[in-house]
């Protein structure tokens, strides 16, 4: 296979290894690879220990003219988006590193080819295959049907060596800046959002982090009553700065990657402007109505999942978690605690799980317009979920019963196991579960040759290995998110607990900090070396968890007022006293700079909404002139026709 | 002129009365008309009493190709919108009364057309006038130059009769409905938004008006204590809803006018796609960082204005309204009183009147982009000046001294006073004021024909009255607002009114309601009426009023609690009991609201949104063919022009 020395293979698709008697031309697995390579695809067929496997590379020209197939909206030299045509691909922007589609338009291609293999005969075709014969109907498709019956085990993206490596040394291996641009190639924009995102959070995070230092450890004698209040200003408005300059920053990194980022352009079917006019012209009261019943329909949808949702957190989850509170507060002996909180930590695990699926099967009921809302509702409702769990105990402990040195001894707990073990742990794991199916595979191997000739003992080749890594998927709800959703997750449960308790436990923000910088490393080793390559998403932005971030920042400026109030309030009979009257002032002005700032500091920086303007401008002027003498042409016809009627 | 029967002349101009002796061909007036008759405006001179008018109205041939001039973009049959073209006319949608402009934009057209008559010779011409000769140099616009030297004294819009009786009837007579779209056909969007909000806003504001009323006179005995805070829900909730629910039909409502707005895309020079690529490939980060400079340096200027504008607010103008508020509750003698309320009347005419005047020079070193958010600025600067000056003395009365007998007495004042007396002087004082001019006009006529041979009495022809009417232009900063600002700011005052005190006074609400029915009437009436026909503006928002009503609902959350805290809390002592304390969660929870729920119902209806999408989706399948052939081919002949070099 010399030919192929250059060819990256993308994609792979694992089979059941075929013996020598299963290899006639309708054995099903030979007749997927003649279409795919009647298809124009480059194909390589490697034997592994337990399975073979189907590289799969495409041509330039297969991949153009799947992506003209399926309407992506690509930029051109001028500056404007629209539909791909393999026939003008001059006229489109190449990105960086010199090829035409990015890697998730790359792979949307691969499946609209994968999956375009449908049956063209008018009769139904057998395909042979080890047990039992595959009836492959008419328009069906091959790759589903033999997915269905269990032959092609999974289809899954390929790592790109030479780039991975490269990766590693410019990204795990490098301690002071991220290459986003890279990232973004590799791995699609979703992604390089997210580590845009915890680059910039981490390094802003500096800032509350020496200042929280300062707090916890210096003395400021008669100011000391002062101190925390000041520190909650501070730590308030640096939270509001930041996702303030984070949406700027965004709005910047989603302009500049935008060459790598993937839309199609919906499909009309009529194409002239008579049939358009035509249309235009037709009642528009009727579709009006109709679209606003389905949406006051699903919105009464998502209004009842919400309140079953939030009915369900508070009736079920918050005795729950306050019976676990009460009960670690009242128990003396250290032990209990531990077999406690053992058994607590065991419950919630299988609560949340459960919950997670609820949620799954709420959202599905939802009919919402398109992935991206989905997996926003999803968000949503699986963070209530896990607001509750995380920090209800806190609040117990806080507000309650003002019990000041449990509350931090939670915490610390918490920091630590949540980041420091979590981050081993979700290293360790899919390595681990890795180096397990790699053995339990050789041995199989081992086992079905005993009686053979042995051969010489061949290697794991490179696509077994991926194979048999894990998949970057979600703890809950994997059919809707991806591994993001989790690593979000951990980082937002982060936040509300440095930000929410920030008076009692200043010192938090520094382990959070040191926390994420090795949180950086360990999600990309996780994503270079121990996962498989994941499907790429294209949102380019961090979506639903924008919401909750400044959700937490509100509720952090309540909290802390509380907090404070309780820590000044010694005797604990609720007197206003000027102080407190004073902190409750302090409040309402915080709330007043969150909601006011955002207005203050605009979203999205001047030169990004320059650009897009110009763009517009230019393209329009370009097409109007011709594209008005045809409309002007046909509304002649059109109305000459009316007329003769 | 008999062939001017069915012509309806929009534009006036305004200048002498010229006698036998000035009728030359290079006397300045005939020069105009001449070059104005070149153009290809039809033309009628009116003398009146006092003054000559010539009366403008435009064929639709010259006012399509004064719109291709000025780029005006407008919708097409199908569904997008382009720049004009006059020979494409048969393109662009008509508007439902059959022409193919509205309002604003002839009004655009004939500005054009008058300002655009320049001296296109190479030398000055001399003109002759009635005291001394103009200089018109070569490039200079004849009606500017005219303009200034006081020989033009105003180019005003004319009344349209048909149509403004037609409105009469069916608008200010009808005390149902409103033609919202006849307003728009006839004022232009902005003023048709205004009377779309202030409808909706009166019908609303039925439910917390009988709601208050009930809560006022009837007893709800051992419950009674419970009424108040429940009332205070119910109207945040409303006003929340209320303004949720705005934003649907607002933008529905511009989605419905949008043939009748106006738009002009932007320039740019270059037109062939090879240029626009160079340009593309040239340098980005250089503009790039001029853009963030100059977008820093004008937030900068920005801040600095507003925190001169709410430092001198501060230390100014509260402690002068302190002190007022502070001399009514101490002194006794109700004649004091009023000399005092007296006094203090008369400066606030003269301390608000400074106010605007510092803002707008202000606002001009702000090097705001356009004129809207030029005006927005004014919004929010001399809204904080009335902020102040509204309800700084009620806050002193309820949560200083607990007077509330002072507080309802003032708000009864207030609303009596700001409205119905505000109504009247409204429509009154240019009633007056016309009424004056008209008298002076007939009186001077007769002064100077005494000695002359005295001809048949003249009635005043109607554009003379047209022209003695008052102008509707705002009373602060008329360069940057028309006389819409003061009715919003009425309206904005009001809503304060009733919200941030509706514990103290439930009844206000229903003040408000009917104040709002007569409200509607009212400013109908001055404008067909009493008023001259405004300029017409295009926005179809009502901008920044928004988030100042916005505002006033999360200050009437807090307002409202603490008013609960001091009903409640009659011995003064601040002290939290459970009940206060209830009262504090219910403001966060109603804080809450306030900001979740704008999350919860969309802002724009789905049918807009799905509109709108397929309108763009259209337009590009059928233009993109033929311009990816042309970037394409234009890219080849680039690259191998690179290569070349």
């Amino acid at each position: 296979m010399s030919e192929n020395d250059g060819v990256v293979f993308e994609i792979a698709v694992a089979v059941p290894k075929c013996g020598e008697n299963k290899s006639g031309d309708d054995y099903c697995v030979e007749v997927l690879v003649n279409e795919l390579r009647r298809k124009g695809l480059i194909i390589e067929r490697v034997v592994g220990l337990q399975n073979e496997f189907i590289k799969l590379a495409a041509p330039l020209e297969v991949l153009g003219k799947a992506a003209a197939e399926l309407h992506f909206r690509k930029r051109t030299h001028i500056g404007m988006d629209f539909p791909f045509e393999w026939d003008e691909a001059e006229a489109f922007v190449k990105l960086p590193d010199g090829s035409l589609f990015s890697w998730c338009e790359r792979y949307r291609c691969y499946n609209h080819i994968l999956y375009g293999i449908v049956n063209t005969e008018k009769s139904v075709l057998k395909l042979k295959s080890d047990r039992t014969e595959v009836d492959w109907k008419p328009g069906e498709s091959l790759l589903r049907k033999l997915e269905s019956v269990g032959i092609v085990k999974e289809v899954f993206p390929l790592h790109d060596e030479k780039k991975r490596k490269q990766l590693l040394r410019s990204w795990a291996m490098n301690f002071t800046s991220q290459p986003i641009d890279d990232i973004c190639s590799y791995y699609g924009t979703k992604i390089a959002t997210y580590f845009a995102f915890l680059g910039m959070y981490t390094r802003w995070l500096l800032f509350p982090a020496t200042l929280g230092f300062t707090v916890q450890l210096v003395d400021f004698g008669s100011f000391q009553l002062l101190v925390l209040p000041f520190f909650f200003i501070c730590v308030i408005s640096w939270a509001v700065l930041f996702f303030q300059f984070w949406k700027r920053k965004s709005s910047a990194i989603s302009a500049r990657l935008q060459i790598y980022q993937f839309s199609q352009s919906e499909q009309s079917s009529s194409q002239s402007p008579t049939e358009l006019m035509k249309k235009q012209s037709t009642d528009r009261t009727k579709e009006k109505a109709v679209f606003q019943r389905e949406e006051w329909f699903r919105w009464l949808m998502r209004l009842r999942n919400d309140a079953l949702i939030i009915v369900s957190i508070i009736c079920l989850q918050l005795p729950f978690e306050l019976a676990y509170a009460h009960l670690y507060e009242v128990i003396g002996s250290d032990l209990l605690k531990f077999c406690l909180t053992a058994v607590y930590l065991l419950a919630i695990q299988y609560l949340t799980r459960m919950g997670g699926k609820i949620a799954v099967k709420l959202i599905k009921y939802e009919n919402n317009e398109n992935a991206e809302y989905r997996a926003n509702s999803l968000v949503y409702k699986v963070f209530g979920l896990y607001f509750m769990q995380s920090y209800i105990g806190l609040f117990y402990h806080a507000l309650l019963h003002r019990n000041f040195k449990t509350l931090r001894q939670v915490l610390i707990q918490r920091l630590i196991m949540s980041e420091v073990i979590e981050n081993l742990l979700e290293n360790s794991i899919p390595y681990l579960s890795y180096s397990f199916r790699k053995f339990r595979t050789v041995r199989n191997k081992l086992k079905r040759e005993e009686g053979q000739a042995t051969e010489k003992a061949r290697p794991i080749p490179r696509v077994e290995k991926d194979f048999l890594k894990p998949a970057y998927a979600a703890s809950i709800g994997q059919e809707i998110e991806d591994g993001l959703f989790d690593d979000f997750l951990e980082l937002v449960l982060q936040f509300g607990m440095i930000m929410m308790f920030a008076c009692a436990f200043p010192l938090a923000f520094a382990f959070a900090a040191v926390n994420n910088l090795m949180e950086i490393r360990t999600d990309a080793l996780k994503l270079l070396a121990t996962m498989r390559r994941p499907i790429p998403r294209a949102d380019a932005t961090i979506g639903a968890w924008l919401n909750i971030f400044q959700f937490l920042i509100v509720m952090s400026i309540c909290t802390n007022s509380a907090l404070l109030v309780c820590l000044y309030d010694r005797e604990g009979n609720w007197n206003l006293s000027p102080g407190l009257a004073a902190i409750l002032v302090m409040e309402h002005v915080l709330l007043f700079i969150k909601f006011g700032f955002s207005r203050i500091v605009p979203e999205e920086p001047a030169w990004v909404r320059a650009a897009r303007r110009k763009n517009a401008t230019q393209a329009e002027q370009m097409c109007s002139k011709q594209l008005l003498r045809s409309i002007s042409g046909d509304e002649k016809l059109f109305r000459e026709a009316k007329k003769n009627e």
